[in-house]
């Protein structure tokens, strides 16, 4: 029970295996791309704690030895001095260029680890087993790496992709259900943005998938990658069309800004919240109809999720504030803010045409319904 | 009086412009390749004491404004600490995506600079303003980036091509000798590795080179970029042919190594007595005539440069010492020395099949000789 998701970007093409029990298989799974029986991994506390002897003994079935960097968990782990440590640490352990680097984690990890080995003499290889249903459906594949800056999130960072990814869904079951389900908002941005029968898979399937569906849950990873990866081969460096995986993210980044990145708002809530404003958006400037953002909401109701600003505890800024903290994303071209909308579920596309006006109006109502 | 080498990267491909007074031409230049008048300038003490006014006009005159950031001066600024310390400056400039940085200094400015544009932001542009000899004909054109580890030299870095070159050969009246016959280090080392003409030539105006003439200048330049373009063209990541760049490095690292990395040997003279040494070991080897490595020696000389071991002040290590420090640089493939020499003066070949044996006993020669 193994599906297998390509990335087709030439040189550097790579596959994205998806089931359960990988970490057991992780040897085999790996052993055909080493040039020795030696890998480093950089993963958190609490992955290593549930898992990283079930990876060790996995890999040790083929010979392959490791050597393991234990990092703090959490969003304050992706800054200059971790990813220092974790750049020498690399080559105190004598890293070659032809050898792998395995980032073991949720998307900090990956992020992390991922940047790291893009700059270890110049560019290393790097396998991603992510952990997180998040990072699984989105942040380890695409190469996209990086840390958080003083001024923002991932802005210091490089494109490299993994030579490998192994995204294990058994673990998904150690998953706390609140993380399950941020990780699940990207799942759902995948259907909002480019393929409605996806979405309409998922009002069906979603909540079997959330209780511990396998089948499910696999073919939603699969489905989530397939379409990354699509877009992603069509686009690497994002000059177009990989704005699309942004779909919610203006709205998103502007929340999470709101609420320090932490504990109040996960990002993968934040993107289920601005999908719901993105849907409502467009149907105010009439590309789609009335019932889309309806129907986006009552989905995330559905599934327990966040759904708008009134499910953020907490002070939020004004409408105002909120627009100023959207101007600061690292998207903004020539000062000009750019939005996905949607011309319908499954039909999105991006625009730096939208009035300023309608966002503002858009964000008071929103606000005065909490 | 202005020579251009074009390097033909596909996507990637630039300019190098190389002649007198292209500070003041700078605006005119860099201008088209602008999307907004305003450029951030890293740099360093000592050239922005001589050169910045001269840059700042330039580029002011097509209404081009700059921030400059000025770094220390010395190999001890390509560090984590002044890396973390310029990325996050040219955040707080607002630097965006499309965007150029400007690299203006020697190797240590340009290595550092165009790592930092080569994260920020997962990648934005760079303009090389090489000041020294030595970037003007190395460090600044092929696009690696970079900068020191606890564990050793450039060993933290990316492939990061610059968008254009300026190399103004009139700033090169204000090295100090000794700084300028270290570059020319370099430019001996592209007659040697690949055009034995070239380095009839320099036999013939090297001298003339050293005290000023301006077209020898500008035809050594470019003669040395229009090689360096070929063999980066054929081989942009160093996967092969890229290393016959490198004749004379694995000595020279072992001796930098040995020496501190400091003022007692500079880069450029390393690499003169490295490409002696190659050339020694080559006749050793019966690979070349045993006149190659006198002939390589008397140019040396000729130029008033440092020749051989003898001409390193201080204690050196012993035969083995400087055998291990050989063993520690960055392009060992597994375990493997890896050797560039020579069948004749512009013929050289990589090799990994060099008996150590013979490489110590060279040591021991040399050393004796001191």
């Amino acid at each position: 029970m193994m599906e297998t998701v390509h990335v087709g970007l030439g040189e550097r093409a790579y596959d994205i295996h998806i089931g359960p029990g990988l970490l057991a298989r992780a040897g085999a799974l790996i052993a055909p791309l080493l040039k020795r029986k030696k890998l480093c991994v950089v993963t958190d506390e609490n992955v290593a704690a549930l898992h990283i002897e079930t990876l060790r003994t996995g890999l040790a079935a083929e010979g392959i030895s490791i050597e393991v960097l234990v990092l703090p968990a959490g969003e304050s782990t992706k800054s200059w001095p971790h990813f220092t440590r974790t750049v020498e640490w690399l080559l105190e352990q004598k890293v070659e260029r032809r050898d792998l680097v395995v980032a073991f984690g949720g998307g900090v990890i990956g992020d992390l680890t991922g940047f790291a080995a893009a700059v270890l003499r110049r560019g290393v290889g790097f396998v991603q087993i992510p952990t997180s249903l998040l990072a699984q459906v989105d942040s380890s594949v695409g190469g996209k790496t990086g840390i958080n800056s003083a001024q923002g999130k991932n802005l210091i960072g490089a494109f490299h992709q993994p030579a490998l990814v192994l995204a294990d869904t058994e673990v998904l079951g150690t998953l706390t259900p609140r993380d399950f389900l941020a990780g699940y908002g990207e799942v759902v941005k995948y259907g909002l943005l480019g393929d409605a029968a996806f979405f309409e898979w998922l009002e069906g399937r979603g909540p079997a998938l959330a209780s511990g569906d396998m089948a499910a849950r696999i073919a939603a990873v699969k489905r989530s990658c397939e379409m990354k990866a699509e877009i992603v081969a069509r686009d690497e460096t994002e000059q177009g069309d990989r704005a699309l995986l942004n779909l919610g993210h203006t709205f998103c980044h502007a929340l999470e800004a709101a609420t320090g990145y932490g504990d109040r708002l996960l990002h993968g809530e934040g993107v289920a919240i601005g999908c719901a404003l993105a849907f409502e958006l467009s149907s105010r400037l009439g590309l789609c109809a009335q019932e889309d953002p309806s129907r986006v909401r009552a989905h995330l109701a559905d599934m327990g999720m966040k759904v708008d600003l009134r499910d953020i505890d907490g002070d939020l800024p004004d409408a105002d504030g909120l627009l100023d903290l959207m101007a600061q994303d690292k998207k903004v071209v020539d000062g000009q803010l750019r939005f996905i909308l949607a011309r319908g579920i499954g039909q999105a596309f991006v625009t730096a045409d939208v009035p300023r006006d309608v966002v503002h109006q858009l964000l008071v109502d929103e606000l005065a319904r909490r």
